[in-house]
């Protein structure tokens, strides 16, 4: 949480404070939200155990994020503490993602966006021993009005398509969901894509809330409302742009993340740090290490400045008519990866970390970028145990044929998100040299 | 078109008059869709056939529509004239409803909204063989960059399913369209509505078009942007609100309907009548028979007067909050009907007039509507050969348990579109007495 990232450290607090005298979150867009009151408060500092590379990271954070406030304060530390919010600006669509510790010990924080007397929770099989109850329970308690129904779905990227989605609409029927019901997606990208696009369809679009419980969906794909599954031909083929009334991530999930899953999250955060983010990205090379070792304080940060770039980009560009599309970065020489060895035996992130070093490289090509930040870029990816080049099967015209069916592609020209410029810098254009690209493929394929 | 209805009765017209003399549409709202530049003129008004019924019924569709100015006008006759248009007013969603006969000769009509160098013309085994040559030609004479494929599938409602938009999708995919692509419902609602959806789904969204060519379609389900398929257990169950760019109506394309298709379609245009249009009902009273008999100048009349209402009530709410659910009158009962009998056995049209009749009978057991309205209803569905009551198969139970996952339940409670008041008035409600709608159900089914 905001608050935890930038005082825990420094603040010794009673964790038993009145409400009154000392509610302040640090976050000042909170207040905005309509979340709750704030009162401002002096407390007594008391630092005992405060370092100066603790100083200097918490100075960094509140430089970069442009949201924190560095005052003193402090904040209830209770369980229905504030979360951070960042807000996804989208006028009548907006919606708030909280981030926090705990978050689901917060009823009323999931409470407030249930429409209607019906939820239908989409789960699946690893997902649902861990924290279908608990989801359930939050949904439910003082709120006796409300039924769950769930759909515990097969794990895996391999089941994101047509005929695991009609599971979710065959219970949503069998269940007489009406219009005014909402769909909880508890799990990774995959059961938020799939959950996400059957509230599009389900009636022709009901209300839909995310709980995404892995790095990956914590990170990027729970927020923006891109919704989909996938075709035999290509992934996320078949989809809609739909969002959803709130993203509640409870950082406490990630503890019982496999390190596979937690590590292939971290593919979609470096990709901020090169496309919008250098002070992201320097971050990252200092505290990659903090991250692999699943350090609370880093994944904190991690994921909300991960959300705050996420936010902020879909806010301009909802519909991916241009800026969007960024987001993109490694993802078609990805999507290639993960379409031609099968869906689900590389993991999305490890695909697009491959994809990100393959597009740093055709940027170098190009002359767009510095030697020096494809080494950078794969020293990042190698630091989270991230895989560089892709499988040995792969040949130029299984990525050829693959990428001939990128979302990305406008009258017959693929269009690719390149590096170009200082770190941090990356262009969207079908205006670059064929040549480049030919390279690269052959440059990482075998034949 | 509305020209041809409101003068060519009454004016004897040069056919060839020269463009910058005589070219003066009646819809006024034409200029505003820039559509071209309009000329008025003064002609010499030759009416030797005008009988006094000609004058009253043009008069009464003057003050009807609220759109035509009764003055004197002509128009230019060839193949390349003005349509009729009636504009859906949805902000940058807005569009156009073009209404003749023999728009398809007409490639610019289509042509302008085309996005991207490739089309998808889904069609079904039906009309394929009759007008797919002639729509490729319009989309491509004059316009090389253009490609089009096509997608021809089985004819009917119990195709409207996953498997049968699968091959939509399948089509797209393997022809590699990119998003600047356009889809193109060529055929009736079955068609309409799998196109639309497979548009909305595909890469997320992509441009369509639609070109109705049955009663049914024309005058309702192209219009509005409901989209969608079956489920098993439900009509429309799966689906997206996604709007056309634009509708092309072609009036010719009616001489190759059957008479059946084409009286089940006029189930809804009775249904215009009764739910806000009470000179409409009035009008069909009287010309049903013409109707019957496929009069162009009614059947263009027609069209365009359920487009307009139609559109009004669409630009009015879009995503059916309120307001638009009247246009399902008559569609619970008639849902549940074509649900139970299995889908394809009665056409929608038919299912829906016998449930006008089933609501109308409702109404009248709750009081608010006099038993001449009830009489009026039956007289005019019979009139129009389609059926009053419901298979005999169908019993209480099956009704209730069909009704069961209408679209309209809200929170438990089944809202229903009934009649109130006078001719023309209707409420959405589910605030009735129950023992009315039972002792309907009873009334119509024998066990």
């Amino acid at each position: 949480m905001a608050a935890s990232m930038t005082t825990t450290t420094t603040i010794t607090c009673a964790t038993h404070v009145a409400q009154h005298n000392c509610l302040f979150p640090i976050d000042h867009r909170l207040n905005k939200s309509g979340l709750g009151y704030l009162f401002e408060t002096r407390v007594k500092i008391q630092s005992p155990t405060l370092s100066y590379s603790h100083v200097t990271r918490r100075v960094m954070r509140v430089l970069a994020t442009s949201v924190v406030t560095p005052r003193t304060v402090t904040r209830k530390l209770s369980s229905d503490d504030f979360p951070t919010v960042v807000n996804v600006d989208l006028g009548d669509r907006s919606y708030p993602i909280y981030i926090g510790d705990g978050l689901l010990n917060q009823p009323s924080l999931l409470q407030r966006h249930i429409h209607g007397h019906k939820v239908l929770v989409v789960t699946n099989t690893t997902v649902a021993p861990l924290y279908l109850d608990k989801v359930v329970h939050a949904l439910t308690v003082g709120n006796p009005d409300v039924t769950v129904e769930n759909v515990i779905l097969p794990d895996g990227e391999k089941y994101k398509d047509m005929d695991t989605l009609m599971k979710v609409f065959d219970k949503a029927i069998e269940s007489q969901l009406d219009r005014q019901c909402t769909f909880v997606a508890l799990g990774g990208g995959v059961v938020g894509d799939m959950c996400g696009y059957a509230a599009a369809s389900f009636l022709r679009g009901v209300n839909f809330i995310q709980i995404p419980t892995t790095v990956m969906a914590q990170v990027d794909s729970s927020v923006g409302g891109k919704t989909g599954i996938n075709h035999i031909l290509g992934k996320n083929l078949i989809g809609a742009f739909y969002q959803p009334k709130c993203v509640l991530i409870d950082t406490k999930t990630l503890n019982t993340l496999p390190d596979r899953e937690l590590v292939s999250g971290l593919g979609e955060v470096i990709k901020y740090g090169l496309i919008r983010d250098a002070g992201f990205f320097e971050w990252q090379e200092k505290n990659m290490q903090a991250l692999m070792s699943r350090d609370p304080d880093a994944f904190a940060y991690t994921i909300k400045r991960s959300c705050e770039n996420k936010a902020d980009v879909v806010s301009q560009d909802e519909k991916e008519n241009g800026l969007r599309a960024i987001g993109n970065f490694g993802h078609t020489f990805g999507h290639a990866i993960e379409t031609c060895c099968g869906y689900g035996h590389w993991l999305h992130g490890e695909a697009v970390a491959v994809g990100m070093v393959m597009a740093a490289d055709m940027s170098y090509r190009l002359g767009w970028i510095d030697e020096s930040v494809v080494e950078r870029v794969n020293n990042l990816i190698k630091k989270a145990n991230l895989p560089t080049a892709p499988p040995e099967m792969m040949t130029v015209e299984m990525f050829k044929s693959a990428m001939a069916v990128d979302k990305k592609i406008a009258n017959g020209v693929l269009r690719l998100i390149l590096l170009k410029g200082a770190l941090g810098s990356c262009v969207f254009t079908g205006d670059y040299d064929r040549k480049a690209l030919d390279d690269t493929l052959q440059a990482f394929c075998k034949s």
